[in-house]
């Protein structure tokens, strides 16, 4: 828009100022300098974007803030996981996304540089997911009242034909399978913030789309989807087990769990079913149907280490266990969820 | 949800603590205790939400951060601005809302009663505007790391049938209209954030779905829309003229300023056309159109001091101009929009 932009460009800035969220010339250069081109949105800001999505089809909306500590981690950074936590949502509702938007709350003093390599991430992870940031908002705050910067990604999604997900069809002897291993988000956090540096524990940060279309693919009768993410796999069966009003029993050693997460959290006394994942899914589906779903995620680079963990039983309502490798019995606590903070 | 939850209560807090944003219990007994019923949210804290858009139907999509400090002020709070910043969006896009998301960011040791104010006036304002709080997310960050709290409000609106606007439709003759008195949201944030307290300035704060209504009740043709939000009137005019490769001019004594806001204003040294609205909306229509806009949008509680305030000129690009009462003209600054931090 050169041409016909008849505004000087300000004072060079490598840092955020609070300038840039006044509303006035410095937020539209910060906007179409900076945040519209690395999202690949060319033309004028506006405050809505349009969309037409497809005649007869059920939406599913979802919105996810993201306030992760470190902004950059290995295996990610909060902008992938602002995408990918609004895209699995979406997956989890049985839907592929239609349209993303971007809140960024940026704090004052933040390098422009981490603000590029966040939003080139955003850019990069919705592409990943076969969508686009469609339209977004930018504030800023003064230094302290923030740290760095703070996203919410909103997503459309459009639900696939037939699918009806939630756990109102949870049925005792359902089976619960994940779609790999589990634990790796919530450890490659702990790692870089404590300075563990556990070695080759990366986020699983992905996108969890495909996985849902080779469940699809497969003809899978879908009872139930949910992404583990803060508080894991524990927290996620024992939210399911109340609103089902189920118990759920998993089976430890059926569990894929990478060694290096297995071993960081035995050495700090975490459990790594507390731990987040940022690239998983939980299915609940049918007995009948497990072998085949397991079969068909294997084929997905994402779901090689695919497996049933735990069956769904009739009561005590919200109470989930563990059998253990000894054939035991162990309480989940739900509390015990609760480990780390800003873990997303 | 009681006779089916095995948890038991948490000792009672009045403030928020890090474990409610940990994914565990606490979250669970934030969101069902607090967040969902005041949201008239019941059953399941799904992650996303299903929506049934009407068949056919052009969608408009849009987010807003809200960062507004203090989070109350006169006329409003941070969950009411949050509401009609989104919901205005989508007005200015020619949408009625279908649905609303909320992402909260709360800091650790806000207190509950604010949380619950602020929750009682999304959902008021929510009802106001004709839509509800469908689906949301919930964080957590130290004490410190934010400012009591901060929302992202994402919209779905649904455009009205026939409506096409959009900077590329605006042109030269075309006439500016205001749907009431501006400035008045930045006066009063700034009344009670430097403890000056002009008497009688409460934020315009309000939804202007009422007022779209309006003008495509009376059958206007409308080019462009846009809420005056951050940097106000001048700040819409320069994005506008600049998008649409046109001059603005507007007539000062022809805009409507309670007398109150030009009084804080002309003892701060501040320009009323840059301070920030939240229940105004800017019509560019067509000269033989504005008569009636303004005599469609006077019959409207919220449109009273409804009038045209200046006309679309050919060039130069980006210029806005005002003209004096006593004929002489000033440009306008778009540097000057940037008052004042945090007003939304």
């Amino acid at each position: 828009m050169t041409e016909r932009c008849p505004l000087p460009s300000p004072p060079s800035s490598d840092v955020i100022q609070l300038a840039h969220g006044g509303g006035g010339r410095a937020t539209w250069r910060l906007l179409h300098d900076h945040v519209l081109p690395a999202l690949g949105l060319a033309g004028p800001a506006l405050d809505a974007a349009a969309l037409a999505p497809p005649p007869g089809a059920r939406l599913a909306f979802t919105t996810d803030a993201s306030v992760v500590r470190p902004l950059e981690f290995p295996g990610g950074n909060i902008g992938r996981l602002a995408v990918f936590g609004a895209v699995n949502d979406l997956a989890a509702a049985g839907a592929r996304p239609l349209a993303l938007s971007l809140s960024l709350i940026l704090e004052e003093g933040l390098a422009m540089a981490v603000l590029h390599r966040v939003l080139a991430s955003i850019a990069d992870a919705a592409a990943l997911a076969g969508v686009r940031v469609v339209t977004g908002d930018t504030k800023v705050v003064e230094r302290g009242k923030a740290d760095g910067l703070y996203t919410a990604v909103s997503g459309i999604g459009v639900v696939a034909p037939g699918v009806d997900v939630g756990p109102h069809r949870i049925r005792a002897g359902d089976v619960v399978v994940t779609t790999g291993d589990v634990g790796r988000h919530g450890v490659a956090i702990l790692s870089v913030r404590e300075g563990l540096g556990f070695e080759g524990v990366t986020s699983d940060c992905a996108p969890v789309t495909g996985l849902l279309d080779a469940l699809l693919a497969a003809d899978i009768e879908l009872h139930c989807l949910r992404d583990p993410t803060r508080g894991g796999v524990s927290a996620v069966l024992h939210e399911l087990a109340i609103d089902a009003g189920v118990a759920i029993a998993v089976h430890e050693p059926a569990i894929p769990i990478d060694p290096a997460v297995a071993a960081a959290c035995e050495l700090l006394g975490l459990d790594p079913l507390a731990m987040a994942c940022e690239g998983r899914l939980l299915a609940i589906v049918p007995p009948a149907h497990a072998d085949r779903a397991i079969a068909a995620l294997r084929v997905h680079p994402d779901g090689a280490r695919a497996a049933a963990i735990g069956v769904v039983e009739s009561a005590p309502a919200g109470r989930v266990v563990a059998t253990t490798v000894l054939g035991t019995r162990r309480v989940l606590d739900f509390s015990a969820s609760e480990q780390l903070p800003r873990i997303c």
